[in-house]
């Protein structure tokens, strides 16, 4: 598929609540051509994750935003098909942070090559074994924290993130009890994930119970990646010295309105436990030990986990989307070309 | 001063709001008697902290509550008058937690004997020895740990336990910024207390704006003992990797209504920041560490401090009012005996 123009979705104004056509706009651009030490690459997978909704807000937050009129940013691979840096031949597959867009423009300096893939799918770099897998390994591991033995309780737990968290603390030793939303969801928790005991949300009177049946001894390590009212219910519930990690909180980002926090903080002091956030980007350094070990549980068969592919990248929008109401079933992935071989 | 009874403070009610003389009333008992390793004390000093209040509710907490119908609590300096255990003789100096009352019945074994004070005087066991400065020494430096050239930020910086915060903060070389209300308050902290840094909340516009104007380069340690909207203000300002201890929120003890929570929580994962709740009563193994380290400051005379000492047990419910609405000057001491020789 060769094309004379790149498609590109670009930020024509910031959004409030879910990102409409209006806030994310297509349009046509040149094909970009490579400066010194520059790549250019036709784009194959982009990762949609629910924190580029965050990234288009001018909130103060740990990146500066999109600036108003850029295309948006998402993770890609792609195939270099021009080079102006001996770091990159044409045909090579390159991963690095670009846009919604066919073409992307990007410094070698900033891309990584994938040479050994391991006998794994290219669509793995942008799940478990990018961001998102990374995600749940060093937040869980080096924020969190967990012991042996130690009751995890993991929220959006059928997520991308929230399974990979759940799976990373059953490797550890730790009972895993998962919060998720429909039987088919819980079903997939306990049967393919191993967790111990799945919550399912939906089908819960009082969620602050159900975290206390579930989790008898209170809540060790508490993995928050959605915010709002469950926090509130999980606060409630935790033993002694527990720790709460987060990165990102999806019930609250699409809010037009602030959102009241959680009431129940409280229970940080009674508790003498920490809530501490993070950002997957400062491990950067250590990504190369976070993708080796994933990669060897990935083999051995410890790790399931499941994409959502959806091509053309004209349907990005209504792909992204699908983050805010629950439709996407597995990590969210566009396809938008094909591999030269 | 004999007396043939037990005057005490029992909770009649849990309160809604700041306890009135319908929640917390006089009643008289019989002096105790001391069973098998137990001593009675007359009391001379108790020790009045907002988590008192919080005692009183029956919340999930740290503790248990308070019992309805039983004496309200305190920690209390006395002597002791009448010993069933080898550990005490009368005359002796006893530190407890006891109650609200002339007489109290102590286990032995959980009382400590004042033996060596340093020629210190005894109030100063029940403030800046005792559980306020020691939550100051626990709390900065075992879970805040504040680096040389960091930047401390305290709230309810004129407090008895806000204002050895900032003193300690200041031998360890940190910038220390304080929050406080009134000229007067601010004036003590700069003149006195060696603050650099005072912010008026009374006479301040935009809280968020005074924080980021004399911290500009963000807070790196955040004392917070007030909650609300100054929690929020801070969190805007915070620095990479910041750091918020807190073992209490003044603002938020007599709220009758639950009241809405921080907003800009969210902060803490753009910063990578962490809050962490803690109780002074986990230290108490450390308390000698604590004890000897702040004497010593004491001596030196590195740590200024303000006792507000009120006489007579029967103020008790008058003078504890005072430090939900600001009037006490320093930290809020009943005396209650005086010391035979």
């Amino acid at each position: 598929m060769t094309q004379s123009v790149n498609r590109q979705y670009y930020l024509a104004q910031r959004p409030s609540g879910v990102p409409s056509k209006e806030d994310v706009v297509l349009r046509e651009l040149p094909i970009p051509e490579p400066g010194a030490g520059e790549i250019v690459i036709r784009n194959l997978y982009m990762s949609l994750d629910p924190a580029i909704r965050g990234w288009m807000s001018d909130a103060p937050s740990y990146i500066e935003p999109i600036p108003v009129g850029s295309t948006v940013w998402a993770t890609t691979i792609g195939q270099v098909v021009a080079s102006n840096s001996p770091e990159f031949d044409v045909g090579d597959i390159a991963l690095g942070m670009n846009g919604w867009e066919d073409y992307s423009l990007c410094a070698a300096a900033a891309t990584t090559k994938l040479e050994n893939t391991m006998g794994l799918p290219l669509t793995n770099f942008l799940s478990i074994l990018g961001s998102t897998g990374l995600t749940a390994y060093f937040g869980l591991l080096d924020v969190a924290k967990p012991q042996a033995g130690e009751t995890l309780l993991v929220s959006g737990a059928a997520g991308a993130v929230g399974s990979v968290v759940g799976q990373i603390g059953k490797i550890m030793g730790c009972r895993v009890v998962g919060i998720a939303g429909g039987e088919q969801k819980c079903n997939w928790l306990m049967t393919e994930c191993g967790f111990d005991e799945v919550i399912d949300y939906k089908d819960c009177d009082n969620l602050t119970d159900a975290i206390a049946e579930k989790c008898p001894d209170g809540v060790d390590v508490y993995w928050e990646n959605v915010g709002g009212d469950m926090l509130d219910a999980v606060l409630l519930n935790l033993a002694q010295g527990a720790r709460i990690a987060f990165c990102g909180w999806i019930a609250t980002y699409n809010d037009a309105e602030r959102r009241a926090g959680p009431q129940n903080l409280w229970q940080l002091l009674a508790k003498s436990a920490r809530m501490e956030g993070f950002v997957v980007m400062s491990y950067v350094p250590r990504f190369p030990e976070g993708i080796a070990a994933m990669a060897q549980w990935l083999l051995e068969g410890k790790l399931h986990h499941r994409e959502h592919v959806v091509s053309g990248l004209e349907n990005t929008l209504d792909a992204f989307q699908m983050l805010f109401d629950g439709r996407n079933t597995g990590k969210l992935i566009m396809k938008v070309g094909d591999r030269d071989e």
